[in-house]
């Protein structure tokens, strides 16, 4: 149930082009402001007819009663404040930033008393970006985390959560501290080491680059996918959730060391119940139904046709 | 064009039973003969009628002209020297192997004058194992490298390679230390780094398993699959390419650790500009056509279902 008349996206790239398909999708009468910063994407926006576009985000964000902030994390500080004083009495802000803490700390001292900020983060993505990535289903099925603030009215979380079940997610709350940890360890410092993976692949002189591309077994070529992603996005998630990041890092490294000295010592039976251990969390995302047991991303391989 | 009239499996997992799968696709005239270890798997593959099944390893092999070692890389010794009093003059001994110099080290020896070992590698794989869980398109427009020895017969190699491309792979040589490099890069420290991530969110107490399976975004999802590979198969790969196993690994650390500097320092120049660099190599992969743009391993889907 969508009970927002008017809709405004600031940032226009594939998070914000999939909110605008998807709100589409309900065939409800939403209305739906958007603002990007470059001239090129806002053209681009409107060709797709994603939404009514402005040239500010200030004008993008009046009269709108949700205004949700779709760009990097490192920039959301600032679009805060540039809107700041637009924004209409009574609306709610939220964002879809990968990380909790640090968007809190940069967006809510901008905002004036009578709004309503509910931080979220839709778990849903594709290593595409801009304008023309987004597309309806992304979200289907898939979770999107708000973190309220302890101040947040019950009414306006109630809404949002609304809004984000018509776009067809599953909602979920959570603290943001916990937040951040939890997707710490399930996508940024895999995010980290894939680009770190690839870029070893890249350095390695004896290895011709043509080689790696041939010969990239099931294991590269995933990471390669992960490491294609926008490198603005990541640089300002890795800034931004830095604490967390460093801590799973850590922890990783750890591990990592104690295989890799099972396999200088020739202690097979260390390795075989690491691995032996590792298959049960598989069963258990299969089993959540966040996965296929086909090595498939079904879903988007059909939405993108 | 297949030349054999005969071929002998030996072990009847994935790879095998794709092989076979793959050579009655051909509709030639190849009789298949097969031997597994335990009972279980024998009889089974008996029921998918994926060979003539023998007891033991030595009568499966009699009168082959091509005999596939299809066991986990530690266990290709073993095999070697069970069925070379039974091999005929003349016959080609390959294997499917993860390693190569490993394997030559273990099977050479055995192996009596006047048959030809060409190792070899098909670079296809699912995550899943068994005689069950081949498919006949498996290998279709998949690399398969062979490191024939200097001695190998230059016809014996040829007919090698018409059967692999009969099975519907492109087939490359490649010496076999250099193989066991690329490999390293490309597919074996990748998956002991997939494996390594999911042992950690395993261990993180504070975020529990739960959250771990439901919250798991793209990043974390490919990597429990990576992960819930076989684990004798890959503990062999390990214990038998050490040396580049190490070697990668020893870069891959020192990658990480400029990486999780910049993210400690907060060096937003070096994180954005490593991010940038490793999107070309994703780029290459799709021009090769070993991956397609969108995030789906359809050949393996349609396979399936
Ligand atoms: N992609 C994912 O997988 C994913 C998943 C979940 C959440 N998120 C989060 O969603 C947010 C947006 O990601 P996305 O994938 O939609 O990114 P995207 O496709 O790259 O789009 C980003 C948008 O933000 C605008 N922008 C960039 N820097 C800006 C700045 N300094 N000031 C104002 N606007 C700026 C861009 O405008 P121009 O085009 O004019 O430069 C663009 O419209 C990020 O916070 C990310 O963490 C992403
Ligand atoms: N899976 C992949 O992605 C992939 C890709 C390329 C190459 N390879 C290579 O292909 C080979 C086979 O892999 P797979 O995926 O087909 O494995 P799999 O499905 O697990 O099958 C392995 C087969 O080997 C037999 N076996 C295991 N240990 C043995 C031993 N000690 N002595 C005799 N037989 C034994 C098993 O017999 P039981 O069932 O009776 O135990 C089974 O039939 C490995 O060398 C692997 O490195 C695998």
């Amino acid at each position: 149930m969508i009970r927002y008349k008017r809709v405004a996206l600031i940032g226009l790239g594939l998070i914000a082009s999939s909110i605008s398909h998807a709100i589409r999708r309900t065939g409800l009468p939403v209305e739906i402001h958007g603002y990007a910063r470059s001239e090129a994407t806002r053209t681009e926006a409107a060709r797709l007819g994603l939404a009514t576009i402005f040239e500010t985000a200030g004008e993008a964000v009046e009269g709108a009663d949700l205004v949700i902030l779709c760009v990097p994390v490192g920039a959301m500080g600032g679009v805060a404040q540039e809107i700041a004083p637009h924004l209409a009495p009574g609306a709610t802000v939220s964002d879809v930033g990968s990380v909790k803490r640090a968007v809190i700390d940069a967006v809510q001292p901008h905002l004036p008393e009578g709004v309503e900020f509910i931080p979220g983060h839709p778990l849903a993505g594709t290593e595409h970006s801009g304008p023309g990535s987004g597309f309806a289903t992304l979200f289907d099925n898939r979770w999107c985390l708000l973190t309220p603030l302890p101040e947040s009215a019950p009414a306006a979380v109630e809404a949002l959560t609304g809004f984000w079940q018509a776009l067809g997610a599953r909602v979920d709350r959570m603290e943001p501290d916990h937040h951040d940890l939890v997707l710490a360890v399930t996508s940024h410092v895999p995010h980290l080491i894939a680009y770190t993976m690839v870029g070893v692949a890249d350095h390695l002189r004896r290895v011709t680059e043509q080689e790696v591309i041939n010969y990239s077994a099931a294991g590269f070529r995933d990471f390669t996918r992960i490491a294609a992603s926008d490198p603005t996005m990541w640089r300002d998630v890795f800034l931004n959730n830095r604490e967390a990041t460093l801590d799973v890092l850590g922890r990783f490294t750890e591990e990592l060391f104690a295989l890799q000295r099972a396999i200088r010592l020739g202690d097979g039976e260390h390795l075989h119940a690491y691995f032996t251990r590792t298959r049960a969390i598989r069963r258990g995302i299969i089993d959540a139904g966040q996965d296929t047991a086909a090595p498939d991303f079904g879903r988007l391989a059909s939405a993108k046709g």
